[in-house]
């Protein structure tokens, strides 16, 4: 395992050091239990929005809290989900007493843990409701998942919950506005290599020379199919019709697109594969209204690549554009 | 060689395409000859300011094209020098009588091209200076290169000369800039992987499973030399030395700090190599005035990291904070 990290059972801790150091302005890091919140938390009269899960998909979500998205995000260790403890820390440090809205990927652990989290939470008099994301459409159950995984529909809800936050959304309507971008929103990835956690030492899996893997989970879970190395039109044009046939997306819907990478694959390919992308909506006659290309729910050093796509009404547009400050996502700043 | 590719051959193009897509906002792509141009040149009475380079380092230079850095970008094919009449048809786009400054990173074919080029754009008078950027203190000549290589700086160069020129600065006073920013700048970079160039199909250099290389060059070229793999820690210590050693920077200099990863490794991986940045520029007495973690000058899809530290006064400071909208860098919009 060649990696940059010193002891592999510090990388969290060490990286999150680092992140704090190099993003003083946005937030703050409290470590045991360990959580990043906002620089300027608790934001009085806000609902709060609190996500988290397994590290090693950097930037989510350490890299999502700042000001129009997350008021605090807890980190798991690599790939595990974060504790009751990190989770109730976090959610009692950022309420204002108008209640947290959690948002959840749908990974058994995380469900458990963030339920367990609210439930001593709401014991101490935190008013917390709990969404959780299920958008992947590669397989029904999995490693770690009852029901569809949890992915990039994520980055979107808490870009959009987060808009919706600051302009004074009450804690029922921000809810309700997350399961609307669940129910909108739809994914799914691939993998042309493994990745390799920290704390074990060798590949997730195993790919051979010429395979790759349709429908990759971002812990390496297995997808749909395996199959030989394709060029990067068909690749996209299965991910993409798995994708809109599931909503499915119709003609004339607007869409945010999401052509995310699983952190080991070039730029240079990202917009490649997004030019196919647009070429392939722009056949069903899919408007894309607004995009993001780049690294942004990954699965450590996976060469790979996923589609989001989120039907998206002008409710959703106009909180999109909302201004957002953090580590990994800004505009109108 | 497992990528996400059409034709190995059509890789920058279709590249460009998705860029252009997905950035209509802020930058135009013209094909034939080949170059990015802001949206909105040439900018009424502004120097304009030109770079370029092989493709494969993404998001430089591409990526910085935009309002308050880059007014144009020439890419050439992966690893390979844009041609002259790529720079001379940007350079005559973006020019709106003021003059183009050309920043042009120390490798042999792209200092004569934008050479050539310059005076085919002075033939048609057209007012250019160029600056060469050679800040890599691994080593003293190399593959491609006579003197040292230019790496990191460039991209410190491109924001602070981008900003200068949004607030008025005239050629020459431009270029005295861009000349003092190269002259404070220093970096070096190591590899854990080598990358593959796409026409190539084969890895550029070999890496045995626990070596290291200190020292690389951006297309891979040899560095100082080969090592067993470390801890973050010492390779951090080994490359901030050489670095600080070179200037030297001193106890009490304020520096802009860029702690860059090489195309393939996770982002966790660079925060925390940060944290061990700051770490040992503090025991210097060195003060990090402004930082920037991620990837900006890349190697496809090689696995590492590089330092660049750029010794800066207030007016370096002060423009660094200027306002900056391109695909990679974007604050104060």
């Amino acid at each position: 395992m060649k990696k940059l990290i010193n002891d592999p059972q510090n990388v969290v801790r060490e990286s999150l050091a680092g992140l704090a150091l190099a993003h003083a302005d946005i937030l703050k890091v409290r470590f045991d239990p360990t959580y990043v919140i906002r620089a300027d938390a608790p934001v009085a009269g806000k609902v709060a929005i609190v996500s988290g899960g397994g590290s090693g998909h950097e930037p989510m979500h350490v890299g999502f809290v700042g000001k129009g998205m997350l008021d605090a995000a807890c980190p798991g260790q690599v790939f595990t989900s974060p504790t009751p403890d990190q989770i109730e820390a976090a959610t009692r440090a950022v309420d204002s007493g108008v209640g947290v809205l959690h948002i959840v990927k749908n990974y058994t652990g995380d469900v458990m843990n963030f339920e367990m989290a609210a439930e001593l939470c709401q014991g101490n008099g935190v008013n917390v409701q709990a969404v959780i994301i299920n958008d992947d459409v590669a397989v029904e159950n999995s490693l770690f998942t009852a029901g569809r995984r949890g992915v990039g529909t994520t980055v979107l809800a808490e870009k959009i919950c987060g808009a919706a936050a600051e302009r004074g959304y009450d804690l029922a309507r921000l809810a309700a506005l997350c399961r609307r971008v669940n129910e909108n929103g739809r994914s799914m990835g691939m993998a042309l290599t493994s990745c390799t956690v920290p704390a074990v030492g060798k590949p997730t899996f195993e790919l051979g020379e010429n395979e790759i893997e349709m429908g990759i989970g971002i812990h390496g879970e297995p997808g749909r199919e395996r199959m030989a190395v394709a060029q990067a039109r068909e690749i996209t044009a299965r991910l993409a019709g798995a994708v809109v046939a599931d909503l499915p997306f119709r003609s004339n819907h607007q869409v945010i697109a999401m052509l995310n990478g699983m952190g080991g694959t070039p730029l240079m390919e990202l917009y490649l594969v997004y030019q196919e992308l647009e070429k392939i909506l722009r056949g069903h006659g899919i408007v894309i209204a607004r995009r993001l290309v780049g690294n942004y729910i990954t699965s450590l050093e996976m060469a790979g690549c996923s589609i989001t796509l989120l039907k998206a009404d002008d409710e959703l547009l106009s909180l999109w554009d909302d201004p957002v400050l953090t580590p990994a996502l800004r505009w109108r700043i």
